[in-house]
């Protein structure tokens, strides 16, 4: 099972990340990529953040439940953190140590994007807490979801008229901090990767696209 | 009611915190010194840490509950850093600023001695997470109780043969570990005080040098 990436990249573990505002198909794309990657026999952990632990989990209904708790923006920066310190040391950090590939949906740069470029937390607090929560555990390979707003409204079956002016630039303002944080290589390991990519495409398409990245950002080479 | 704050304290909120280790008597007095300021006439808020908010009791129910998540110590101190930035946000930090006072039960030192001094998690990230978490909102005023862990446990009804070696010697650098941080000023205010009193006394003589203490460093005079 080892055998197809023994040629190009050895046994060394890699970190996967797809990114993006909500409705680019982030979700869709990281099963369809993980299938890929299983069906070249890539041993792969998959997770989503927040989540993927018992700890991740409970933080995520916490954290999603905003009506229960009027959670103050630094309190949200530290609480998704948390769960995310534990989801590297349960279990990134444990797959990638013994070889596994490991791809997530969502990871430290979305905490960048919702609570600082979009929430207004100081980047000198990101960083400090950034590195208590995950170390030197950055992805090799950063993938980035960026979609029209128009577009990702329609396929989520919303319209602008139906969206607050607020929220509408608050969404324009996520988009924006997506690719700004992929032109700072925030939340990217020195050496990694990232890549932007129009989601507008069908998925299958759009898995094309990503598969290349993978393939050329990480030298891998399903076939033998 | 404000009155008898006015001639010595002006109408400036003060921050009290009561630490020390279990068993130590830290609630009861809390709530016995609690009482004694509001027939002061002093405009109080009492908290206890970890809790004190909505958010803060669903974490404590988390960090309480071992059972179902095994958390690792970063994580355990990012969890307690959450819960504690929405208490001084949501509830510390509005009622100094309105002139109340503050006793909370339990705040930053515990963690630096649970999760650095006893637990191995490197300083410079518990003061690099504190800072974010709490700012400049530290007590002016640290009373910490200390206790022969024989007398703890007896009071509780333990014995020293019936705990473990391992949990024996842990319980014995908690108590060093309060002592090391309230001589190293761990989590005070530049111009604050801290104060060790010997908790071995009956609860109305213990509360008798609170008293004292909370009169002399605070220059708090209840009687007109």
């Amino acid at each position: 099972m080892n055998g197809a990436l023994g040629g190009s990249v050895g046994c060394a573990g890699r970190f996967i990340v797809l990114e993006g505002p909500d409705g680019s198909g982030k979700s869709t794309q990281a099963s369809l990529l993980a299938q890929w990657l299983r069906d070249a026999g890539v041993p792969l952990t998959t997770c989503r953040d927040p989540g993927g632990t018992r700890l991740g989990d409970r933080l995520r209904s916490i954290l999603l439940d905003r009506h229960d708790c009027a959670i103050d923006m630094t309190t949200e920066l530290l609480l998704y953190m948390a769960g995310r310190a534990q989801l590297v040391r349960e279990r990134i950090r444990p797959a990638l140590d013994q070889g596994h590939w490991v791809l997530s949906d969502r990871f430290l740069m979305s905490n960048w994007v919702y609570q600082c470029f979009a929430g207004g937390v100081d980047d000198r607090v990101f960083h400090q807490v950034a590195e208590v929560a995950v170390g030197s555990t950055l992805p090799d390979l950063t993938l980035v979801l960026d979609l029209e707003l128009e577009t990702a409204l329609a396929r989520t079956g919303g319209a602008r008229d139906r969206i607050e002016d607020r929220s509408w630039e608050y969404r324009q303002r996520v988009r924006q901090g997506f690719l700004e944080a992929s032109k700072r290589r925030i939340a990217v390991k020195p050496e990694g990767e990232v890549r932007v990519l129009d989601a507008s495409p069908c998925p299958d398409i759009l898995l094309t696209r990503l598969q290349h990245e993978v393939r050329h950002a990480l030298g891998f080479d399903p076939r033998p």
